[in-house]
């Protein structure tokens, strides 16, 4: 597995490249990181990098009730299709940035733990083979929603509203190839906050696998490459206070830690 | 006003300008259509260009329930904030291009008649007044509907899905820039199908007024130049057999025609 990053440096210029897990290494890349990237002989230590999103969605395609574990709680049927909402590309924020609440809005906001699909190549009617070959990778996604916004209108759930605030979309810290090590299918999200696990659920219980969701939104829209498919969350969802610090892991992929600013 | 139109020439370059509506000469320009243009010395017939899609927005936010009449025939509420949607980039087409059937979904798909707001400027925060000087301009939208997807799921109203298969944004035929005889409170949406008039409503029936869209929106997310709000629609909403033409009409903009694909 590789774990691939965008970066800034200390002089303040934006690159990207693969990350030495074991070294802390970055090795800087040339190209583009979806299309025949090229390692550069520049190099860098992790320490001295402001890591940044690890890629730019056009889109962040966002799942609702993906849990058997979570539908069971809820009491709602698993879907017949992936059910979900579109982020903006304006709402992605990467590792270490802060949350913002928004000024209009002084109610709870709720930290959902996911794992998230990054698109490889363009695809668009995607058999399920086509669809697991166009995932580039994986990365940690905190799919951050102003929760009392919801259902504050009796005839219109606000998803898209409260779900696509400005830094309401935490990516990162680094997207993990699949295979040489990495298998969604043995890998738990673990959510905590301040330090205190809220979540840990398996991602073998997912109702939609990762290949599935892609080759079934395909046959909807097209993906191009950098979008990202956040799988939906599951159970032990709460609210984040003003400054507490929530960090998403996986196992293979690393911790995604954003703060929500005071 | 001006009308900006994006189009690819004969030879298959892309490019953007100005239409004289009288002349039907088109003067192309260089830059950007949204940072300082610059007229050049070539132009067009405008009957010799293929007409696109006149932005390419990085989002589109599509309201629902923004016209008094529709919100007293569906018996709901005037919402107290705009409520909306939003519709993945891919999703837009140009005037004259095919409206496509999605592979997967055989029910009845509704054309919806709209204003299409056009931002000018990377705009966040905005008071009304700087909301009114973030549009760039205005536009015709044919916001297409996988109508019966909407409530096919009792848990999860799929607005997204419904609305965001690629081809389901019409957008055109230009963006009319404000003042110098162009004021959407004193023009109709007119919406035809089969050349049967089947909408025909004041946009000074708007719930929230553009600059209030720009300004309630960018509350909430970064607005950036080349997005488009779709101001919602207001009655007379139907179904497109497939082979059917619907043309979106404003005075002073122009006409938005697409078929939907046999």
């Amino acid at each position: 597995m590789t774990h691939w990053i965008r970066f800034r440096n200390a002089g303040g210029s934006i690159g990207f490249g693969t990350l030495d897990q074991h070294s802390g290494r970055v090795v800087q890349h040339e190209g583009a990181m979806f299309d025949r990237p090229r390692p550069t002989d520049i190099s860098f230590a992790a320490d001295d990098l402001t890591l940044l999103a690890p890629c730019q969605p056009s889109k962040v395609i966002a799942l609702w009730n993906n849990y058997y574990a979570l539908s069971q709680k809820l009491d709602k049927a698993p879907p017949q299709h992936p059910l979900f909402l579109i982020k903006p590309p304006m709402s992605v924020i990467g590792p270490n940035e802060s949350i913002r609440r928004p000024k209009s809005y002084q109610g709870k906001i709720a930290y959902e733990g996911e794992l998230g699909i990054v698109i490889g190549k363009t695809v668009s009617g995607a058999s399920v083979e086509e669809a697991e070959e166009a995932i580039f990778g994986y990365t940690c996604v905190n799919d951050v929603t102003a929760i009392e916004l919801l259902q504050q209108d009796p005839n219109f759930a606000q998803w898209c509203r409260s779900k696509g605030f400005d830094t309401f979309t935490c990516l990162g810290p680094a997207i993990v190839t699949p295979g040489n090590g990495f298998d969604w299918r043995t890998a738990n999200v673990v959510t905590t906050l301040e330090g205190v696990e809220r979540q840990n659920y398996p991602l073998d219980d997912m109702i939609f696998s990762p290949a599935e969701q892609v080759s079934m939104l395909s046959q909807d829209m097209t993906l191009v490459p950098g979008d990202v498919i956040a799988c939906g969350t599951s159970i032990g969802v709460g609210s984040i206070k003003d400054g507490a610090r929530v960090d998403v892991s996986i196992a293979g992929i690393g911790t995604l830690s954003n703060v929500l600013a005071v």
